[in-house]
């Protein structure tokens, strides 16, 4: 009854969603591109999911589909559609819309770099995720693809055997974050981390908009990648 | 991983459902007020469906309790909305819409009744619909609380004991059968479905619509609480 439960109460959160945009008071052209980039938004994240469950399942994956996965569940859920909702709502023209994805893209992609990383080596008592849920539950995710293109031999089967199993300890845990630092994963994460905010930086030098504006979103940029572990 | 996928599945039909709604073609009131019967629509379905859940784990329920939930997860679903929600979107005005709604909600009560007769004493290969899945579940419709409700002593034991029994089999389901037979419920739902539809019909004749209209109102009340079993 539980999960049930729980079911009805995401479809109730889906619902309540939508009655909050449709009665935001915005109108016409704005509202209806706006919808357009919430609609294409949920169906984007639906697929994401469904391939992160499916890719669950299997023991490997390559860093352009772990990629791809995690652009459509995280970097457009989380950062790509928000920006382009609300310009869309501001009444923003098209060339503006695509400054703002071309902004907004590598930020996203950054952003679930980040979760990655604070998923694997971060401090659950300051990130408020549990340090073990990706690893016991196998997230084919971009640095593991990374881990995993990386090792060799022993190495790479025995971060197989650990990743994706329910009943890692402690040492298990241990055991994978060394294999990812040695494998040069993690440094090369947040080097791919680095020359993504910088892209996006250079991306937002090129939009027209007011300075305070630039700031502002310069500053979200870069809190949307920072260190939290 | 089965589970999951169909929870994904169940969210992208609500989301493709909102997209087919929302690119319907319709403008401005009708469109605001269809929108309007659609989303309280949505949201009674899951208030029912949350409520049907938990009251599956009650072993008894009273008749007004089951009407109400059968009401909101069933009644105003199939029939009261969608009714609501084509007038609105054709424009029809408050007064129309308000006796569109007295034709409708005793369809929608009939509706559910002629369900539980179906789940109950119908023949699946005529309905489609499991003999088993109601009594199984122990789902807690009006059939069963008026079938409660007059049933004394070890009759009345005798079925709070088989219903909502995973495992019952043919016998089991053959002495569901005679106590609600027996009990006198099969006949007052029978009854009631045939007062409900009655009532319906004269709320048809007051309403404002040209003939043709009025006589296909007619013919879907009719169909939809007709015996299939």
């Amino acid at each position: 009854m539980g999960s049930d439960v729980a079911i009805l109460a995401g479809d109730l959160a889906l619902v309540l969603a939508d009655d909050l945009f449709a009665s935001s008071g915005f109108k016409d052209d704005a509202f209806e591109r706006g919808l357009g980039a919430y609609s294409r938004m949920r169906q984007e994240v639906i697929a994401g999911q469904f391939l992160d469950v499916t890719n669950a399942a299997r023991s490997e994956i390559d860093e352009s589909e772990a990629a791809r996965v995690a652009m459509l569940k995280s970097g457009r859920y989380s950062i790509v559609e928000p920006v382009l909702i609300g310009a869309s709502l501001g009444g923003a023209a098209d060339e503006m819309l695509d400054g703002l994805e071309r902004f907004a893209a590598p930020l996203g992609e950054a952003f679930q770099l980040r979760d990655d990383l604070i998923g694997t080596f971060g401090d659950p008592a300051a990130t408020g995720k549990s340090v073990e849920s990706d690893i016991r539950q196998g997230k084919k995710h971009v640095l593991f693809a990374k881990a995993l293109a990386k090792l060799e031999d022993s190495d790479r089967a025995h971060l197989l055997k650990l990743w994706g199993e329910p009943e890692i300890d402690e040492r298990g845990v241990a055991a994978v974050r060394k294999l990812i630092e040695s494998s040069g994963a993690r440094a090369a994460c947040e080097e791919l981390i680095a020359r993504l905010l910088t892209q996006s930086l250079e991306e937002l030098t090129q939009l027209d908009v007011p300075e305070d504006a630039r700031a502002g979103l310069a500053d979200l940029a870069r809190r949307a990648v920072e260190r939290v572990a």
